[in-house]
C-alpha cells in the first residue's frame, strides 16, 4: 500500500488507522516537506507504530512496491499523479477533490481547468453506502468531501423515497482539521479560539458535490443552500438540515425509511426520532450518526448528522473503500470506539 | 441602583459595565449564596472596582437605598419579588424570562402558571431599538432573552417591510454562558470541550418570544423554526437565518432597508452585502452585527447576526434601557471596544 | 471481567479499551446512576461496540459471572466492596486511591480513617514498569494515581541511580478529566475555558503517593514539592520537574540511564536530550513520553513527562496490569496510535 | 499619538485601550500589510470606535502629526525606526525587544548585532512599578516583555529584601497571543487545541531580560531557570516560581514585604497567603495578581503571578507609561474590569 501525502492530516489519519489494520503493509509513504525523516519524527504519536521513512514522490522507484495508492495530496497535485498510477495498473483512492465532480464544466467553474478530464467518468464516487458495488470494482475511487459525506448520508434515504419538496438548507459546522494542516492566519489558535463564524455561504465548493450526489439518488436535479461554519474544535462536522416534505410522513414511517435504506450498514447509526447526535459521539470513529425530528409547528423536517471529518469524512471512509476493493471485511481496522471524553 | 442576583453571570456582567458607568451608584447587591462576602472575593476581577458587600434579599432593609433595580434572578424567583418592588414605586429591569411573554397562556405552556399575570401587559419588552419610546417611560422592563435579541434584530427590518414569505428558519449557536453559572454535568468542561450539538430543536422557550416580537413588528402572526446549538466558547451567539422573500429584492435595496430601519442606532452594525459577522467582533461589546446575502441559486436570503449573549443579549442591553429610563445618553458606559483576540 | 463504576470517565475509558481487547469478555458493568440502561445509551460512542445493560451493585447476583474486577468507584465506596471481592476469590484492580498508600496513618491524614487497613500491605502498587513481578501475582492491584504515574516514571531511573540531591519540584498540569465526571461549578466550561490556575499547591493528595513510590525506588526518604495546575483541555498531564544532581552527569549518560532502566518497555518513550514531549503525542495511547535537558546555567536538570491521564494514568495502565495478571501479552488491546490532531 | 504596527495584536490592544482614553488623539496608525484600509475593516470590533485609515510608514509625511509614538513592530524593524523618531524629538515607547537589554553583547548573543547600540543605555526599562521616576522623564521607554513583567513583579520585593538564596525556577505558561499574530503551523488551532507543551526551556530570550532586571533590584547577579509553556488559551500568563529563602520568614512577614513594596500601586493585587491567582481574573485588565505560599515540607516558597500578556504584559503597561510621561493620572484609560467569564 502507498500513501502519497502522508504528513497532511488526512495522511496522518490514514496511518493511524492502517497501522492497526491486520492486512495492510505500508510500503510507501511520500512527503515533499519531510522526505528523509521517519514519519514518527514528524508525528511522535506514531512512535513504535510506524517507523517508515518518508520519501519524495518518485514513481519509478516506488511503483513496484505497492498495488493500491491513497493519494492525500492537494487538489492540483493529485490530478498530476493519478493518471500515471492508473497507467501502471495501480488502483487509486484519491482523497482530493479532483475526481469527485463528474461534469468537467462544473469542475472548471468551481476549481480550474481539469488536466485529466477523461478520468472524471471513470472515477467512482466513494460514498460507500451509496456506491458499494461500483467501488468494489473500481480502479479509481474519488473519496467524498467531508461536508458531502455528512450531508448526503443524512438526506439520501429521503430523496430516494422521493419525499422532499423544494430546496434543502444545509447548515454545517466543521472543526478546523477540515481545512487541513494550514498556516493561514485565519486558522491560527488566537483567531479561531473563542470565535464562531460562517464562511463561503452559498458559494462553497462542496455544494456542487452535494447536489451531484443527491441528484443521482433522487434521479432528478436537486438544489441545496449550503452554509458552512467554522467551529473551535479540531474534529467533527455537525450538519443541521431543514427540509419540506411533499406530504406528511410520520416519524415512525421516517424511521422505517432510514432503517431500511441503511439496513445492515456497520457505520450508520440511526437515532430514535427527536434524538440528535453530538460530534463527540463519533470522534475518532468511522460512524455517521443521524437524528431527525418533524416539527409540526413549522412543517419542516430537521435532520442532523454527525461525523468525524477525518474518519468517515476522509481517511476512515477511504479505508472502508479499500476493504471493499480487496474483498476484506468492510469494517476491518475500523471498529474502535471513539475517544470520549 | 440595586442588582438582585449579583453573582450569576448576568449579575457579574452588569457589575462589569456599571462600575465604569459615570452616573451609577451601586447601592445594593444581593446574593443568596455569597451574602456577607464582598463581591470582589467571589469575582476577583472586580477587585478595586467594586468592593460592595453582598446581602441576602431583605426588601425592608434595602428599599430606601435605590430607585431602580436590575433583577437578574432565576425565573420563579423573579416573579416573586418584582411585584413588591413595583409596589414600592421602584422601576425594574427584569432579566429573567418572567415578564417577556405577554400572553399568560403562552407563559404557562412554556414555563409554569404565572403568579403575577397582571403585570404581563404592563411590562415593556426591552429590545431597545424596537421599543425605545415605551422603555423610556416604563416602570417594568422585561429584558429580552439572548437568542431573541440576535434573531429579532436581524429580522425585524424585513418583517416591518412585509418582505418575508412563509416560515423563517433560525439556526442559532450559543456559547455556554447563555446557560448561566451552572453545575450541570452536561455543561462541564469535559463534556462541552471538543463537542458540538443541537438541543431543544423546535421546542426551546425562546421560540414563542421570538414569534411574539416578530409578529408585533410584522403586524401579523409569524412562525419560526428555532434550532439552538451549544458552542464550545464562553460568550457569543451567532444566528444563521434562512428566509424566502415575497418577491425579489436586490441586495442594495435590502441594505437600504436595514440602514433606514436602524438609522442613528449606536449598537447596530450593518455589514456590506455578502459579508457576515463573527462572534469575536462583538465579544465584550453591546453591538449587534448583521450581515446578509441573497443566494440566487436557492432563492433564499441568508441573514446572520452576532451578539455577545451577556452584553447585548443581557446586561448591556439592560444598561442601555436604564440609560433610556433615566434620560442619560443611551451609550453611557457601553462604548468600550470588544476584547479581541 | 467486571467493571464496577462503568459510567465514570475511567470506567468509560476501560470500556473503550476492553471492547477491542481480543481476550476479554465484559460480563458485568455496574452503575448506580444508570442501572437498567444499556451503556451505549449513556455513551453513544459505544454503540455497536458494547451493548451491555448496566446493573446496580449486587454481589450475590454478580459474583459467579467474572473472575477479575476493575473497581472504578469513588474513594469511600471502593474500600467497601474490595474486601468482599477478595473474599470471594476474585482478583481486583482498584482504580480509586483507597489502596495506594501503604501506611494507614498517611492514608488517614490525607483521606479519612481506613475501613480495610489490613489490605494496605497486601495491595500491590500498580505502576507496571516498576512492580511488574508483584503485579503479575497480585490479588489486589492499587492502580496508581494519574499525577504519580507521570511523575514517578520520569524520576524513578534517576532515584534508582542515586543521582538526585535534595527535594524535587514537580510542576504538573492536568486536563479536566483528571477530576472525573463532575458537576462542580469550578469545572464547568464557562469557568475552565480561557483560564489557567494552580490548585492544592503543596497539599495535594497525590504528593504522599509520589513520595512513597520514589522513596521505595531510592531506598531512602524522598521529599517533593508538588504543584498541580488545571489545563483547559480534556485529556493529558504534562509534568515539568526540576532537580539538582549530586554530581554532574552528561546528557548522554542520562540517556543511557533512562534507556537501560526502561529497556524493553513497550509504553515508555525516551526522547533525545533537549527534546520535550507534548500532551497530544500521547493522547488516547498508553504511552508515557519522557524528555530531559540539563541546564548548565542554573545547574538544574529538567525532566518533562507526558501521559494521557485516562489511559496510562488510569484505564490503560489497569488493562496493562490485567494483561500481566492473566499472562497475556502486556500490550494486548493497547497498541492503537493516539488521536492526532 | 502614533501607533506604528497598529494591526498586530499588541497594536490592536493599544487601540482598544486608547480609544477609551480621554486625553489621547490617535493621529497616525501605520500598517505595512493593510495600508489604505480603515483599521475597523481589519478589526471590526473597532467599528465606530476607531475609523482611522492605516498608512505605510513615511516619517516625512507623518512626523508633524504626533509627539509620542508607540512602536509595536517586529524586532529588527523597531531598531530601524526608533533612532529617527528620537532625532525628531519624539518620545517613544517601544514594544519590541530591541531596547530592553542594556548590554549590547547580551543582545547580540540572544538576538543579533544591534544597529542602534548607543540607545541601549538611554532607554528606560518600562516596568512601571520599578522604574517610575525614570520613565516619567524618558525619551525612550523599552516596554518589558510579557514573561519578564509577570516574573519580575512577583520576585522583585523578595530580591529587594535580599531574601532569596540560589537560583529561582520560573515555570511560566502563556496563551497564544504572546507569539503575536502568526501564521506558523505550530500556532494553528488544530495544533494548539487540546495540547500543552514546554518550549525553549532554559534558552528563551526572556531569560536574560528577567535576570537583568532582578539583578538590578537585588544589586547583585541573579540567575534563573526559565521554562515557558504554551497554553491553549488566547490571553494570560501564569508564572509559578519556586525559591529558597536565606532564612525562614513567616507568611505574615512576607505579606508585609509585598504590601510595603507595592504600597499605593493601582495595578498590583497582593492575595492573602495561600491564595493563588487565576489568569481569568486579570484577563482584559492591567492588573498583576500575586499569590504566595510557604511550603514547610519542602522549605520552598511558591510565588504565582497572573497577568494578561497583551495588557500588563504589553499594551496596558505601555499606556500606563504614557500616562506617566505626560503627567496624566497613571490609571487613565486602564480601570475597566476584566472580562469574566
Amino acid at each position: 500500500m502507498a500513501v502519497f501525502g502522508a504528513t497532511g492530516y488526512t495522511g496522518l489519519e490514514l496511518l493511524r488507522i492502517l497501522v492497526r489494520h491486520p492486512r495492510v503493509d505500508l510500503a510507501v509513504l511520500s512527503s515533499q516537506q519531510y522526505a528523509g525523516k521517519r514519519v514518527s519524527e514528524v508525528y511522535p504519536s506514531l512512535t513504535g507504530r510506524c517507523e517508515q521513512v518518508l520519501e519524495k514522490v518518485n514513481l519509478v522507484r516506488m511503483i513496484s512496491r505497492f498495488d493500491l495508492a491513497f493519494t492525500a495530496l492537494p487538489h492540483e497535485t493529485s490530478m498530476d499523479i493519478v493518471p500515471a498510477l492508473l497507467k501502471h495498473g495501480k488502483r487509486v483512492i484519491d482523497l482530493s477533490a479532483d475526481f469527485r465532480l463528474r461534469d468537467v464544466q462544473v469542475y472548471r467553474r468551481w476549481y480550474r481547468p481539469h488536466k485529466a478530464a477523461h478520468l472524471l467518468r471513470r472515477a467512482v464516487y466513494g460514498l460507500t453506502e451509496i456506491h458499494r458495488e461500483e467501488i468494489s470494482q473500481a480502479a479509481l475511487v474519488a473519496n467524498p468531501g467531508c461536508y458531502p459525506t455528512g450531508a448526503v448520508l443524512g438526506l439520501a434515504p429521503l430523496f430516494a423515497a422521493q419525499l422532499i419538496h423544494g430546496i434543502v438548507i444545509i447548515d454545517s459546522k466543521s472543526g478546523t482539521t477540515g481545512a487541513g494542516r494550514s498556516n493561514a492566519v485565519e486558522l491560527s489558535f488566537s483567531e479561531v479560539n473563542e470565535n464562531f463564524k460562517a464562511y463561503n455561504v452559498g458559494v462553497h465548493r462542496h455544494a456542487p458535490e452535494i447536489e451531484q450526489e443527491l441528484s443521482r439518488v433522487a434521479k432528478k436535479s436537486v438544489a441545496v443552500l449550503f452554509a458552512p461554519h467554522l467551529l473551535p474544535i479540531s474534529r467533527g462536522i455537525l450538519s443541521t438540515m431543514y427540509l419540506e416534505l411533499k406530504r406528511y410522513v410520520g416519524e415512525g414511517r421516517l424511521s422505517k425509511i432510514y432503517r431500511e435504506f441503511y439496513h445492515g450498514e456497520s457505520f450508520i447509526r440511526i437515532l430514535p426520532p427527536g434524538v440528535f447526535p453530538e460530534t463527540k459521539e463519533v470522534r475518532g470513529s468511522n460512524d455517521c450518526a443521524i437524528g431527525f425530528r418533524y416539527d409540526a409547528h413549522s412543517r419542516r423536517l430537521v435532520v442532523i448528522t454527525a461525523i468525524d471529518n477525518l474518519v468517515k469524512g476522509a481517511a476512515g471512509q477511504a479505508v472502508q473503500n479499500m476493504n471493499l476493493m480487496y474483498g476484506f471485511d468492510e469494517t476491518e481496522g475500523l471498529l474502535g470506539a471513539g475517544l470520549v471524553p
